[in-house]
């Protein structure tokens, strides 16, 4: 199939999709999706995190709200959102494929108390927990706030998704204060479950360098399933929230049918999306 | 006294003297101080960092070294670095008096282990602890390191100065992972002992934003005793070390005498600097 059968549109340029494969990520400003788009969003945040349930996930202080999984299953504002012709469109071009939705979540990161995100690649726990077969899948974080240098931006070593899944260490322990909880909470912590080793990672900064994006709400950032990357804590008086939307392809779904995470962490519903009209 | 009795120069300019107060905080580049200087210090680094005692604090894992106090006393070059005359004429034309050194330290901020600092004022301590009575002290703060936005840069809200010391909390309890320490370390660690008001730092940050200044090792940044400050943990692979020395006017002794803290962490040798040459 073409890219763009899907959607019908080609939003994003030869330019940018060759720099996101070529560093691993890309951001676009407000102004490339529809203007009303991020309010139906925002709009819905409140709810989303006052949700209690097992795919609320909190900080070390057992109040701070850290993530909240599976809004696009929830809430239909989310649902619409992330089939916006424009986001659709451009996710099929840098997959080459029709696409679901493997995963979905804000991640809050509020004001004084969000903590860090080690550095990490996503795509160990798609494939090592869900079964996930190839990592041609790309997270779409919305800026649901101005995202600056003080309160946490994403954090990424350019390029170094180009070497596949990199070497580390798989604790099989659960985070500090963490330990009553169900096993798959392991991954979603301040404390990552699979350390990279430090050596490759001060060689690939080294190498590449460090970039944090940062830019008004509504800007949005896609990046590679395997592109490193981490967060500090957010110190400042201001939240860093995000929607993060992982899409993944029709012909890659999760083999892992035996033992599968929740639904709200992996989703097995992998019918193409429609565009939203 | 004129201000440059001291060492007979006066290297900070008008403008710059102003931006200082006006913001307090002030950076400068590292042709600021003559070449080699830098070099005596860091050859020093090592030694000042493998010295065991109580002088020396550790991070919460209890392994990684966050602070080393007094190095000015314990090590000829730093010594002879904080009398540089550049620096002594510096702060004499800051603070309008001929200066001793109230405080030193290397803050470590190590690759991946670094933990942060949380908003403070450094004078509530030297005031409270020290009865030092005015705030008329100033930071210097030399990288020994290159600092990026990646490596927990010290963070201002610049102009937060004006107004003296901020409401808070004072805690009574020792902070987690150093119940059983000596009382004084409870303002040496990543939770501080005198918390800001939240409100107030949203609207001081609010109102003027914050800087964060960056710069090669070998960069100088002087800050007042009362300017907010923070700092985030060091997430990336690359170290952030500062030696930072606090100047206090010989007319501004410490009054506590009756219970004063260790020499390393408040001197009580107020003799005015003499410049090395």
């Amino acid at each position: 199939m073409s890219e763009s059968s899907a959607t019908g549109i080609r939003p994003l340029s030869r330019e940018q999709i060759d720099a996101y494969h070529q560093k691993g990520f890309l951001l676009l400003p407000p102004a490339f999706l529809p203007p009303a788009s991020l309010a139906t969003v925002l709009d819905a945040v409140p709810e989303i995190l006052a949700q209690e349930g097992e795919h609320r996930i909190l900080e070390r202080d057992e109040t701070t709200v850290r993530s909240v999984y599976g809004p696009h299953r929830s809430h239909p504002s989310v649902d619409s959102f992330s089939r916006l012709p424009a986001l659709l469109g451009a996710v099929t071009q840098l997959l080459g494929d029709r696409v679901y939705i493997h995963q979905s979540k804000v991640n809050v990161k509020a004001a004084f108390a969000g903590d860090r995100w080690e550095w990490h690649q996503d795509y160990v726990n798609w494939l090592d927990l869900d079964g996930i077969r190839s990592p041609n899948l790309v997270n779409v974080a919305v800026f649901l706030d101005e995202v600056t240098e003080f309160n946490g931006p994403l954090t990424f070593i350019p390029r170094s998704h180009h070497n596949g899944l990199l070497a580390g260490t798989d604790s099989t322990t659960m985070p500090v204060g963490y330990e009553g909880d169900a096993r798959w909470v392991a991954t979603l912590t301040a404390t990552e479950k699979f350390q990279i080793d430090r050596a490759e990672l001060r060689r690939l900064a080294g190498e590449n360098g460090m970039v944090a994006p940062k830019g008004p709400a509504g800007s949005i950032l896609l990046f590679h399933s395997n592109v490193l990357h981490a967060s500090m804590p957010n110190l400042s008086p201001f939240p860093r929230k995000l929607l993060i939307i992982a899409y993944n392809t029709v012909s890659n779904p999760p083999t892992n049918t035996a033992n599968p995470r929740p639904e709200f962490l992996a989703s097995h519903e992998t019918s193409p999306l429609e565009p939203a009209r």
